[in-house]
């Protein structure tokens, strides 16, 4: 059954013989798994990827400045800078195809929660609000929730098929969540799980690398890898069979994610785009964040890495940076431009590549964990598909209000389960605020607003604080200190603020709170 | 000697007996102590203060929202939206006056570094440059630089004498420091040290807190007990005497402080104002950062705490909020206007309220260090001048360029000795790119911009990193771990990156690197 000579003969022809170096002190059963791995390779593919992958690495990186131009304004819009009347007809014309059943979100949740320091999906992870709701919950009911608000509107219920993209680690563990958890009240027929390729990874020589003496090491596609997968899994198809013309796509670690956000879609649409980037103004010229801009005169997002300083400082004369559209990974596609990537598009674009400590089999058959990067992995990225497109919009949204990434665990300096949670309690307390609610501490006195996720403080000493006097944030201090703002409003109750008059409108809350409809912990 | 029944008798009146309650049992070295201390206090004045304090304490807490207005926009100039022309017009005219010798800085350094947890003044911290330099000599070096750019401009040598208010704790060890280090550089007579009043300290129904059997609790009486400095101390006197028109006033805290900024100055002087601010952009609507605006009608630093969310969160037709100019105590004033201050106005201004704990002698003599506030430090703050200015200009300057104040320990999440430290890197690092330098690693691969102070990775892990993908930022991430940015151009040679072409233009640079005139590391 296990033609080995042929499989020799494969290999050899692509200078990978090595990866049967362990062959004759394999046991049966390690024969037979490492046969089934190498075999279902496809040689000519993979090498192929990795020889354009380390020919683009090899080439002059010269920066990209001369070659840049913003988006365009009249397809760089904001909320800030948006009349309310005009964000409002947005959100209608978003909820209008929601109800018509014509809108899906695409969740990109491959990723591992490595730096976050757990071995589960991230969209499992529970960044301890009041609820304990994890990040998938929170997502769920969101959808849920946008639904209801759609059918209020409209009178009809589309459903939003939810596709999410997991990769070999996470696929089981994240179908198991869902099952044990009755999909958080969505239909279970409008979750669709799959799954995304896996490449090989090579030493900077060319030679796949062996993990154990029997297994390849291998790491998912990137997130770019989705399109490939669209294909594959028949994922397309099936947004096409329920109907589906527009997708959000996103990444699991955005707490703050406006799933299916009604005022993105209605943007877009009303800018005709089959592309869509939702984006955060870059704060100041070295901040790491990817800016979606055009190269050549085609969509591109470009990282502070790949242009000089000069251009990055650059600035518009109303002293906005004049590449300042920050990439968050929250996306729209129409399905008609993804059927074109999907089909036409995909097989051209490149690998990127990704220098990586790979753990890799010794002489001896024993992993080992380099300390500097020994080999490669290659990655597509999402936004890659920029390219195709020839009508992106851009819209730019309150970070505060939409973005706070989970990537990391405590301790590290941000984009932590703290500066998470407190990013979600400083929104909700700001919807609580808007709608004429008032939080109180333990004496009846309303509680400032949190000043800002980052600056949250731990624990001000105010010991000896009587010889302190810069400014009077020692006032503020005590406060902080004394009645950390704890709020939390179930997705299910409100989707973005809305509708909350009726239930916090002249009353006031202490912290923690969790308003769960119809009960809420109302003092007054 | 003692007059001990005048002392009851004064004390009597004022509700104060308590003050004395343990004369008996101290020893007459502490009977003389606490009966001078006890004699001098005017107990008019301290009670008149405690009793004004406490009413407005008292007041309906009103918030300022419909007093509001943001300064008018021909008043509010930016870096950001100012050709490069015309800032360079403001920059000559700034050192011209440097030339002429009518610039002085004052610092406001009568705090300790309690939050920082050191015992000594703040401007003796050394958050660890590769030069190993001070707040201190940072400051003293740019006066230095300034003076000199002023010479060469304009061939005059215009002397900036620094002014540097103290307070009781601060005093000795900031001569001491600056006498053993022989001024660095700065001739001795143009630095002016003097003390800041002390007020005491009392409890919430007005009684004097002692702190030990023989000694009253005080604090510093806020940074605004400058005015009261200037006029008893001579210290405007002095300024008068010297020529003195326009004075820089700055705290010590921020690394960054741009000395005497000719900039500014020349900004301030074309908009004919008695008073200045310089500012950076309020990020967002609940930082906790103060604006300057105007309340009915005159100008004023309004903390957000004052403020609703509704009006926090007001955005002009451009995007930007509506109160927008964030306090980084940073002023401009002519002496002229000082001497208004300090002889007609001083007496009028209103203390702040602090609420503290304080430590406290029990009946048993002994200092308690209370768990809860239990007393009211009364405090003025230096901006609290703006409302008697009828000219004040604002200048918002670029926060990563200008601002990153020194407050807590390193742990805590932000304003610590790190972040100071790679606030400085990274302006440098930009000071070197802008003229033509290059930084490189061990293997000659330029590096790339510090992504941001706060930032900057603590050794990311990127073991098993093979199966994290999310955007690309996996590949920054290694680079960062292997090299990062450590870049400090010696005021000496650079006051705010002029004149490095130089030295650095087509160069190559690995870190650390300290670039001291004549001699640097320069590697190609």
């Amino acid at each position: 059954m296990m033609d080995l000579a042929h499989l020799r003969q494969r290999l050899a022809a692509h200078g990978q013989e090595h990866l049967l170096q362990f062959w004759d002190v394999l046991t049966e059963a390690d024969k037979r798994v490492l046969y089934n791995d190498l075999s279902e390779l496809d040689y000519d593919e993979v090498c192929g990827f990795y020889k354009r992958t380390v020919a683009s690495l090899n080439e002059e990186q010269t920066k990209l400045d001369e070659r840049m131009q913003p988006i365009p304004a009249e397809m760089h819009g904001s909320v800030t800078r948006t009349p309310l009347e005009k964000i409002k007809d947005y959100e209608e014309a978003g909820l209008r195809e929601v109800s018509e059943g014509h809108v899906g979100v695409l969740l990109l949740a491959g990723g591992q929660g490595t730096r976050l320091g757990v071995d589960y999906p991230k969209g499992m992870y529970d960044v301890k609000l009041p609820s304990r709701k994890t990040l998938y919950q929170l997502q769920a009911e969101r959808l849920l929730r946008l639904q209801i608000l759609a059918k209020e509107k409209y009178g009809k219920c589309g459903n939003i098929p939810w596709y999410i993209m997991t990769s070999e680690h996470t696929k089981e563990p994240t179908m198991d969540f869902f099952a044990r958890n009755h999909y958080f009240g969505l239909e279970k027929e409008n979750l669709v799980v799959f799954e995304q390729g896996m490449l090989p990874c090579f030493t900077f020589d060319g030679k796949i690398i062996l993990e154990s003496p029997h297994k390849v090491a291998r790491a998912p596609d990137g997130n770019g890898g989705l399109y490939r997968a669209l294909r594959e899994k028949n994922v397309l198809e099936d947004m096409e069979r329920r109907g589906i013309k527009y997708v959000h796509v996103y990444c699991v670690d955005n707490i703050l994610v406006k799933m299916a956000d009604p005022i993105f879609i209605g943007y877009c649409l009303s800018k005709g785009a089959n592309c869509g980037a939702k984006v955060v103004e870059k704060a100041f010229p070295t901040e790491a964040v990817g800016v979606v801009c055009k190269v050549d005169g085609l969509y591109q997002v470009v990282e502070y890495s790949e242009i000089t300083l000069k251009t990055a400082q650059k600035r518009n004369p109303d002293g906005r940076l004049m590449f300042s559209a920050g990439n968050i990974c929250n996306h729209y596609f129409t399905t008609e431009f993804l059927r074109k990537v999907v089909y036409d598009y995909e097989a051209s674009m490149h690998h990127h590549v990704a220098k990586k400590k790979i753990g890799t089999v010794n002489s001896d058959g024993k992993t080992i964990k380099p300390e500097k990067p020994n080999g490669i992995k290659m990655e597509k990225f999402v936004f890659d598909v920029f390219q195709f497109s020839n009508t992106l919009a851009v819209w730019e949204v309150i970070r505060e209000d939409e973005f706070a990434p989970l990537k990391n665990g405590d301790g590290a300096e941000k984009d932590t389960p703290t500066t998470c949670r407190h990013a979600l309690f400083s929104l909700h307390h700001r919807y609580l605020l808007n709608a004429g609610g008032t939080l109180i501490d333990s004496e009846g006195e309303p509680l400032p607003l949190i000043p800002s996720p980052a600056a949250a403080p731990k624990c001000p000493t105010t010991e000896n604080a009587n010889t302190e006097f810069n400014n009077n944030d020692a006032q503020k201090e005590m406060r902080w200190d004394e009645c950390p703002v704890v709020v939390e409003i179930s997705s299910l109750v409100s989707y973005a603020g809305e509708g909350l008059d009726k239930l916090v409108a002249n009353k006031k809350f202490t912290c923690p709170l969790l308003l769960n409809e119809p009960a809420a912990k109302i003092q007054v």
